[in-house]
Order: structure tokens, then C-alpha cells, then sequence
């Protein structure tokens, strides 16, 4: 069984004390140079690497990003936040950060594992994700000047052109803006609806207005439910009896996309054209078309807002006026 | 903006020096009693907590375990692995461990990030997943005795059930065994066939076993393509072709399920029987029976073989003989 080197091993090569071995490491400066490169020959004749843990006291660094893990929900939704997951730690591995993974139930319980995170020094930002009205850990996160970013934008919470924190977040209103101008210009369709969530959650009447304010007179009925299959399935089934003429619908996600798709195959309305909003691997196997949120795009943004774009670990503190990300979603049509 | 006390506001308060504060949370015993219930009084009054780093450096552990994490591959398999990662940061949570991923893109540089990892006790110990034939991962952490454990058994490396190493996976045999009678008993179906992936993969062959072994007389042909939507749906348009007599479909994966549900639809016979394994989102979203791997059983699995019962950070070494944990997957019908 081999061990990594330790500071014992190079003080008995070099021949010296470990205090000496710890002074070449930390305070050269104070080490006779014929000692200081007899430790640096021991030291690189072993492979010696000063303990990371040591390095962190010392720099109160600890190369690390933190990132909440919601426990697994089920069904469609969390395939964006997992894919983003992916993508922060490539991006954060190519800059030789880590990516720290905890788990917690609510906002509150968030916050006592990040006040955990931020006394042990074990990490230098964090990411937050699904920020909502009100959001208490924003406040809790500045106040503590401990760095983030929220993958989100600040919901109501202040002005999105001078926030308080940085954030990133996907432009849902042109993703369905691309949606509905697909179906009317490529498709040639008549009566668009729209088939969201209840008003209220930012991100879907973000969603809601990009079909809005470009659907013109094709402007067919805005339906509405809880984001679930079966219950868009039913929704699509009854609004289409209501009103046969619409031809194309507009989804503000892929679960309400599948539920549509069921709807017109069940009611022999195949001619109906969908768009899901996600891209995920079950709108995929479906033939779906569907808005691409670019999580590889999201994650880089994140961490160029945390660190800037040179490879070293400077996260930014939050600051009045904080810069933000906001990506361009791409359609993919099947 | 508030500051974590540090060991500075601790000595002003107690009216000592740092060295004093640091002795009594390190060496207590060299302490005048009167001192250190000083020093114990004002780290209870201002809330100090010793830098995690330094206490990693006393204890060489970091309560933390490595999971590598793969660049996002599209399509349905990685759901999976996903789950098991959310399960995995809940039940390391509930033992106050974290987790930390890390991302590589071949095995060579997985072992590059994991010696940075062990060099820099960054990690007590890692989760490998997606084991393969002549994996030489597990070898190289076997011969530095850094503690693992696979998700997925050591395939043809040694005896399954002596191996060198400790693994948890799930027993797609009695998947598919479960798949199978389920169709013969309940659905009353005359003609199984298996939809697999070619010869070789482990994993695939497992899968494959548990039909052969329970089909008997209602024994179907075996179809063999790679994991992909459209060529299971080809390979199943014609396999029902040439043998109209099947009535049921065991899949090796959902993505392979998916396309027999194309296929089956596209040639009118919806009355075939499918049941597909993963049991993800979008098999689901379908209504496709599934089995269903239960990654947070795998999880806390690989927890306790990593860490025994109790809640002390005390990850097992690798050892000759060691255990493993095998789940028994779950049938959901639909």
C-alpha cells in the first residue's frame, strides 16, 4: 500500500527538521538558501505536495463551489438542473475548482447547511437554483458576504437591471418567442395556444409573454395547469373539443408538451403542431419539438460571473449593481 | 456584514493569547483548568467554530467522498446515474458527510483527478461507477488504499463473490426474471421476446439471463441492437414481421422500450406487451411498465459497505473478501 509523501519523509531526505521542511513551504524567505534547495530537491525527488488542507488554512481558500442537490422528484423537470450539475463541474474542473454537493429540504434547512459550509471554510461561493419570490437565502448569503450566483434571476426580490447578487438565468420569453415564430413562419399555422402554468411563477409567465407579444392574430386560447402530464393531457382534450380551429400550442415545459401530445393523438389530431420547453431525453424519444436551455451555457456564465475569466480562484463578492447572465434558449425542431 | 468569530475575537475575549485558544481546542490537557474554561466560555458566548481545514489537517479526514461525475451524454441512460448521485448526497447529509464530484473523461484522466484528490486528502474515500471489463481504476486505488466502493460489480475482474473490492449493484437478472413472469402469469402472454444489447457488455448479459432463465416454453426470439430509440424501433418494425406471433417485449433499457412502442404502434399492434428497465421519466411519461433500478437503495448501499452503521466517519479499506450489496430492482406496472 503506497502513501503519499509526507512532510516527515522530505525532513528525513533533506535531512532537516519538519519546521524547516514547513518554512521552505510557506515562509521561504526565511530559509539559508544551501537548506531551502536541499528541501526543494527532497521535496521534488518524493513528489512531495503540501496537504491541501494546509494550503486552504493558510489561504482561506478552498477552490470549492458549492451547489444545493434537491432530493430526487420524479418525471421530467429536474433533467435541466441535473445536466447544469454536469456542466458547472466540467467547467469548474478545467479551472481546477470542485464542486461540492449538499442536500436540504427547504430554503431554512439550505441556510443551516450553508452556514455550516461558510464557518468550516469549505467553500468559496455557492450556487443557488431555484430562487422564488421572497427568497430568504439571497439576503442571508449577502449579509454574510459570502460570494454566489443564482441560477434564476431575483424574482421581484429587486430590480432585474441593478440586482443585488449575480445571477444567470435562460431567457424563457425568447424561447417561446423563437417557438411561436417558428410555427407561424416555417409552419404556416393558424390558431397558436398556449398550454402554461398557473400565473405567478416568474418563470412561466416569463414564458407566457414571449408567445403573447408574438403570436399577432394567430392568437388562439391560453390554457392552464399544474406542470403534469396527465393533467395537460385532459386540458388539451377538452380545449381542443372547445375549439377545434387551433392548429399548433405553445408549451411552457416538455411534461405539458407530452400531456399535449397524448391529447391530439387520442382526439385523431395529429396535424397539431407542439412545442415542449427543455429538450428533454423524453420529449426527444418523442419526436418533440422543444426549447433548448443550454445548461453547458448556463454553467459557464455562472462561473465566469464567480471567478471572472482567468483561471484563478477569485470568486466576487456580490455587489450592488451585480452583472448577470441571461441566455438565448435555442429551438430544436423535430 | 457579519464574520464568523475567529480565533482572534476568541483570545481578546478570554484575555489570552492565540496560541492559548488553539491549545485548548487542540490539546486541552496542557491547559491550566482556570484558562480553559475561559477560553471554553468565550468560544460557547461568540459561536466559534475551529476552521474545517484545520481540523482536517489534525485529523487527515475530510469528511468528504469523490463521485466522478460524466459529461452529459443526451438521451435517457444517464437518469439513472443522476438519481443515484441526489440519493447519494441525502444519505452522506444525514451522516454529516459531503460529497464531491469531479469530472474526467476517460479512466486515465479519472485516475489523474483522483490522485490529485488522494494526494490532497480532499476525500476519505470514492464512489466508481460504470466498471468495465479490465477496468484499471480499481487496481490503482486497491494499491494506494484509498477506500471505494463501485456502483456496478466487478465484472470478470475476480469472483464476484470474493472480490477485491467493495461494490453495491443492482441484479438485472431478477429484473427482467420479475418483467418476465409478470407477462407470462398476469398478461397472459404466449410469445416473449428480448430486446438486448449485443454480447460482451456485462450489464446486457445480466439483463438478458433473467429472461432466458424464466421464459421457458413461451420463449420469443432474441434481438440484439445498441442502446438507440430509432434502431430498437427498426429492429423491432421487422422482428414482428418475421415472427407476428410475439405478444410481448422484454427491453434491456427504457431507451430500447421506447422504440419497440414506436414500432409497435407504427405496425398497428398495440396489443404487444412491453416492459422496458430504468424505469425513467420518459417511459413514464409513456405509460411503459419499467423495472425500476431504486438508485437510493444503491445509495445508501454504498454508504454503509463505505461506512458500517453508524454515523462516525470511518470509511472500510478495500480488503480480500470484501462485502457487496446487491438490490433487488422493482417492477412497476403500468
Amino acid at each position: 500500500m503506497m502513501k503519499a509523501p509526507t512532510v516527515d519523509d522530505v525532513a528525513r531526505v533533506a535531512g532537516v527538521s519538519r519546521q524547516t521542511v514547513s518554512n521552505v513551504v510557506n515562509t521561504p524567505d526565511i530559509v539559508r538558501e544551501t537548506t531551502r534547495l536541499r528541501v526543494e530537491a527532497a521535496i521534488a525527488e518524493l513528489g512531495y505536495r503540501p496537504h491541501a488542507a494546509a494550503r486552504r488554512l493558510r489561504t482561506r481558500r478552498s477552490s470549492t463551489i458549492g451547489i444545493h442537490l434537491d432530493p430526487y422528484a420524479g418525471g421530467i423537470a429536474g433533467v435541466v438542473l441535473d445536466r447544469f450539475v454536469h456542466a458547472l463541474t466540467e467547467s469548474a474542473g478545467e479551472r481546477d475548482m470542485r464542486v461540492l454537493l449538499y442536500a436540504a429540504r427547504t430554503a431554512e434547512e439550505e441556510i443551516d447547511r450553508l452556514s455550516d459550509l461558510r464557518e468550516g471554510g469549505e467553500v468559496d461561493a455557492v450556487v443557488i437554483t431555484g430562487t422564488f419570490h421572497g427568497d430568504p437565502r439571497t439576503g442571508w448569503l449577502n449579509a454574510r458576504g459570502l460570494p454566489f450566483v443564482s441560477f434564476g434571476r431575483p424574482w421581484g426580490e429587486d430590480d432585474v437591471e441593478a440586482p443585488a447578487h449575480l445571477w444567470v438565468d435562460v431567457d424563457g420569453a425568447a424561447g417561446t418567442r423563437a417557438a411561436t415564430a417558428h410555427l407561424l413562419d416555417v409552419d404556416g399555422v393558424r390558431r397558436v395556444a398556449f398550454l402554461g402554468w398557473p400565473g405567478g411563477s416568474g418563470t412561466g409567465d416569463e414564458r407566457e409573454r414571449g408567445w403573447r407579444e408574438s403570436v399577432g392574430a394567430a392568437r388562439g386560447p391560453r390554457w392552464v395547469v399544474e406542470d403534469s402530464v396527465s393533467l395537460a393531457r385532459d386540458a388539451v382534450a377538452a380545449g381542443l373539443t372547445a375549439d377545434p380551429a387551433v392548429d399548433a400550442i405553445v408549451c411552457a415545459s416538455d411534461s405539458l408538451a407530452i400531456g399535449a401530445h397524448l391529447a391530439t393523438a387520442l382526439a385523431g389530431r395529429p396535424d397539431v403542431r407542439i412545442v415542449g420547453f427543455d429538450n428533454t431525453p423524453a420529449a426527444e424519444a418523442l419526436g418533440l419539438s422543444s426549447v433548448e436551455q443550454l445548461p453547458e451555457r448556463v454553467a459557464s456564465g455562472a462561473l465566469e460571473l464567480l471567478m471572472g475569466d482567468g483561471n484563478v480562484v477569485a470568486p466576487r463578492a456580490a455587489t450592488a449593481g451585480a452583472a448577470h447572465v441571461l441566455v438565448e434558449p435555442r429551438l430544436i425542431v423535430r
